[in-house]
């Protein structure tokens, strides 16, 4: 076990306002090295008593069939969000609340939804997957059938190209927690059998260059996909987190294209219609399309952005008095794995590099972490994430600035917390 | 993309009884490459028909706080093992469904449980973690306090040592799903603060070898650690899956020592007390002790051994006709990674190794697959694992052979599933 003492160097500053060594505290540099630390000490521990609380005394319950939270994490729950309740009829959404979790799995019934007409109650024993159009044999898959396919295993986060979107358009910004701001992101594993499987026994024609997927709600959304990108990782989804997918996240099955906006990933998806060129639907062209400066539209975005958000500490936090804390928050992109997440305490006048938390998986959310002497001044938190392809995050002057002020769609600039002298966290545009 | 004409050799046959290679179904084989497996064709899919179901025509449910499982799958629950409804008060287990499960983590809803006093409701404002005895300063943590410390976050399993006991002890195999047999086991994504930094806050003195872990249940159930393993990749768990800890899993904290005995991992964790020798606690001595064959016994077996579980198909299910399916199972070691799973359909005759997905993480289940032709005859299925250190599961002749036949501890022979020429999947002993 390494102590700060066999390693001076961990207990550098690494940038302004606070920001330390990110190898500091998990080499044990807090304690061994704990009087060299100055105004970086842990929250004092008090010493050792014992008491024996009543719920020790007494049998607990017995075991069941299926778990919940405690009574006391009964505030943990997504946030609905009001705004949009009369955009058509059943039209919600809810956000998981990044603030509240730590890791990178995001369990089911915190998984973010929005859905354009409510979320259907589908009997799965009748529920049917068609693949027609230009295919050499139309064919129609229910569940028994599908669950003899083989199937692949991997961690994908899902985020609407809607997310964040009161940073994108509010003249100010709005004061809410990760959850309104930017719940829209979930990250959970998903099973299910790989789309070539499928679309190679349909045998798709040369000509059918994309796919129209549908689902089996009220609205039947439906997106135009390439069918190079069905074929490259492409899944019919079909379970979440080890156990069937859930309802609002499209029971029984649902399209699962790693890295695209969240509506192009069909649930209760139905059909594959295989054609010659994108149906412009009205989900693509009226709904999903951003507007530029110029005027004109983007047609078609699918790949989100590379991204990333402080969750410890974010706006409607305080914080608990000064001295050492854990940075921690999410960082993803839908091209590809993250390479580098940068933290600024002095709003952007210096950057430290944030330790990532192993495994870094391709189009998955991953953790950030760094270690932080606030000093209980006034700072201003900033992070920024750099994807395997280079792509960093935009700053908002710079994001506002390519589209028409309209656009609430791919919002993916830099997000800053304002800590005040008394220890409020705020959301700023910086 | 790849077909199987390219390929030919992806048609091999590559052990007995119907086993194929396993890239056969990932490569498109099916399709491209269909008349060539006699036999061995996907279930027919029917040819495309359209009918707009009565869940397409209306509105659906709107977004909700916290999420639930379909009600199609309200069947899908931990199993009640009943037959230890009166050792004590309270105690009482339940086991994962792996039978109804895919992927590899454990949705928190279904983790197994094993309380030796029940569940306790443990208030987290009062819930307390004192770290005492042979140590520079004794201290006590809130959850407040703990919130500020550093995290880490990983996937591990956690399984009973008691798991697949009844394999162990029943003279007849008991024929019942994953749950009763193997449901003492599950794998889900843990963060929190690694112990060495409070440990080395708390400033273990050299004579300090030992730490007695103490639950604030009821029983108080408290096991001795050796200090080395806690420095080494001990965690005080707080989140799951992303979450709070549930309360079956020990709200607000745990302890979590990747790859060691479930037991051990305290739960409502209330005391770390530093001695210089085990504390040959009731539960460490009376309950979690194996005996040998020569009537001595083993103290103290910490790490589970190399095992793995074929849950598609397994026993309580039927086979839906002959022709294709895909094996899919799970495979552990407490000793690190797995290394290799291998399966046979002729009862041992013949092996092929299977599919591992990837990430193949330390301590943490991993999913394995390989195609399977069935050929509508009887067959023995049986999955054998190998771990990074080359252990190897040993058969359940020479694991019976080892112990007392009373001891039902640490059981990680060989599982062999009958499939009877009407399809159906038992429990055999072979």
């Amino acid at each position: 076990m390494k102590r700060a003492t066999d390693h001076p160097s961990v207990l550098d500053h690494v940038a302004g306002g606070g920001l330390l060594n990110r190898r500091l505290l998990l080499q044990g540099a807090v304690a061994g090295g704990g009087a060299a630390l100055a105004g970086a000490t842990m929250p004092r521990a008090a010493r050792a008593q014992g008491a024996i609380p009543e719920w020790a005394t007494v049998a607990g319950e017995r075991a069941r069939g299926y778990g919940m939270p405690a009574e006391a994490e009964a505030h943990v729950q997504r946030a609905i969000l009001e705004p949009f309740a009369d955009v058509a009829p059943q039209f919600s959404l809810s956000g998981t609340p990044h603030h509240r979790l730590r890791g990178t799995i995001t369990p089911n019934g915190l998984h973010f939804e929005v859905h354009h007409g409510g979320r259907p109650n589908i009997d799965p024993e009748r529920h049917r997957l068609m693949i027609h159009g230009l295919v050499e044999r139309p064919l129609q898959f229910d569940l028994g059938a599908l669950e003899r396919y083989p199937m692949v295993t991997a961690t994908h986060f899902l985020e609407c190209s809607g997310n964040s979107l009161f940073n994108a358009i509010m003249p100010d910004p709005m004061q809410a927690g990760c959850d309104l701001l930017h719940g829209l992101l979930s990250n959970t594993e998903w099973t299910g059998i790989p789309m070539n499987v499928l679309l190679d026994e349909a045998g798709v024609k040369p000509e059918g260059r994309w796919l129209v997927a549908t689902g089996g709600d009220g609205p039947s959304l439906a997106r135009s996909i390439p069918v190079e990108k069905l074929m490259e990782d492409g899944m019919l989804a079909l379970y979440q987190n080890g156990e069937r997918i859930r309802p609002e996240q499209g029971y029984p099955m649902r399209l699962l294209l790693p890295g695209f906006e969240g509506n192009m990933n069909v649930k209760w998806l139905t059909s594959l219609w295989a054609t010659d060129a994108p149906a412009h639907t009205k989900h693509e062209s009226g709904e999903y399309t951003e507007i530029l400066a110029d005027g004109s539209s983007v047609k078609f975005t699918f790949a989100m952005g590379v991204k990333s958000v402080i969750t410890h500490p974010s706006a409607t936090m305080t914080m608990s008095g000064s001295g050492l804390y854990e940075l921690s928050g999410i960082a993803w992109s839908g091209a590809g794995p993250i390479r580098k997440v940068e933290v600024s305490a002095d709003g952007g006048a210096s950057w430290a590099e944030a330790e990532l938390q192993g495994p870094v998986l391709p189009r998955a959310l991953t953790r950030f972490r760094l270690p932080w002497a606030w000093e209980g001044a006034p700072s201003l938190l900033m992070s920024r994430a750099e994807d395997a392809t280079g792509a960093v995050q935009p700053t908002r002057e710079a994001w506002k600035a390519r589209y028409d002020a309209s656009n609430f769609l791919h919002y993916n600039a830099i997000q800053a917390w304002q800590i005040t002298a008394n220890g409020e966290v705020q959301n700023v545009y910086a």
